[in-house]
């Protein structure tokens, strides 16, 4: 790149720091903020500030967000008997476009992973604790990831929980909606056929 | 999107208006950006400043630099009596990938689009018919892009250059090293032939 101005390297080498993007790419995402007007992509550098500055862990449920307690912990139209336990803010986010549930959340900010020395002490279940000793919660669901680590979590807050008395469950593993039996897993298939439900 | 923080969005939004990137692609960067270190993140909102502050068409040869004159023109090492017109920095930037041309370059700014209302008035035209005239230049390469209004831009160009009695050439036109006759367009093949030089 040696006859690109130094501060088009730069940003090039930093665009491709970001996710899914290569040299290619980087340059044409440059050569895009070189041509829009300033105003848009300062826009682009201002966000990402903003995000950077303002967007931290709620102080209830320990999601993402730019508010001392975020929009959903404050929302007086959710069920406040019901905990909805997730790894990542991405989860609670992917379960919200659903739109079925109406209760609250807990965010662990991560699972436990012995193998990457990550533990309950270095997650939000001490939090989660707390506020179900606190009392009001009918029910704690269960929404870590379905595989080994996430079933490994879900297990340990379910013996946690157990001395305090809250009902806990686990969301359902079975077949995917929309796929076929043909491509199924062998693990897939076991689940669904142990989830079966009476019709 | 309702559950993300606003700040979240708006950084969603405006990753979203970099070329190729959809809305799953843009939150999974912002989702990048709210996990990487402060400095990485901001080390991207600063690149970006940098370019829209600093970087700036070349006194010389107008092409984006973020100095008054750019390396290649202040390059002693380069022929000075041999200029390449090229329609937009990215075209003089991948003729320097080459590495094989040690002239100077003109950069147009753009090609003639009379359909667009783009005319040579609207283009670096004067300045590289100024910079012919102050001496120097013995040969001018047109490397306008080989379609229509590149043509017809390196057409324009080297009429208003004939009187100034410096030799004009236009980069040759063929069939693409490395392709195949039998996938080459009419047009292609027909330039080909057109173009043919003795072994």
């Amino acid at each position: 790149m040696g006859a690109y101005p130094d501060t088009l390297v730069r940003l090039i080498d930093e665009l491709g720091r970001l996710p899914g993007v290569g040299e290619r790419t980087a340059e044409r995402m440059a050569f895009h903020l070189l041509r829009v007007p300033d105003a848009e992509a300062l826009a682009l550098a201002d966000a990402i500030r903003a995000v950077k500055a303002r967007v931290r862990a709620c102080s209830v449920c320990a999601t993402l967000t730019d508010l001392e307690v975020c929009a959903i912990c404050e929302d007086p139209g959710r069920q406040r008997d019901l905990l909805c336990v997730v790894e990542q803010p991405n989860d609670m986010w992917a379960l919200e476009k659903v739109g079925s549930y109406r209760g609250l959340y807990h965010v662990l900010q991560g699972r436990i992973a012995p193998l990457e020395g990550v533990g309950p002490e270095h997650l939000t279940v001490g939090r989660l604790l707390e506020r179900v000793r606190a009392g009001g919660v009918r029910e704690v669901i269960l929404a870590t990831n379905p595989n080994l680590e996430g079933d490994g979590t879900a297990l340990y807050l379910q013996r946690s929980l157990a001395p305090l008395g809250v009902r806990t469950t686990r969301i359902a593993k079975g077949i995917p909606s929309g796929s076929t039996l043909e491509y199924a897993s062998r693990a897939i298939l076991a689940d669904a056929l142990d989830g079966r439900r009476d019709l």
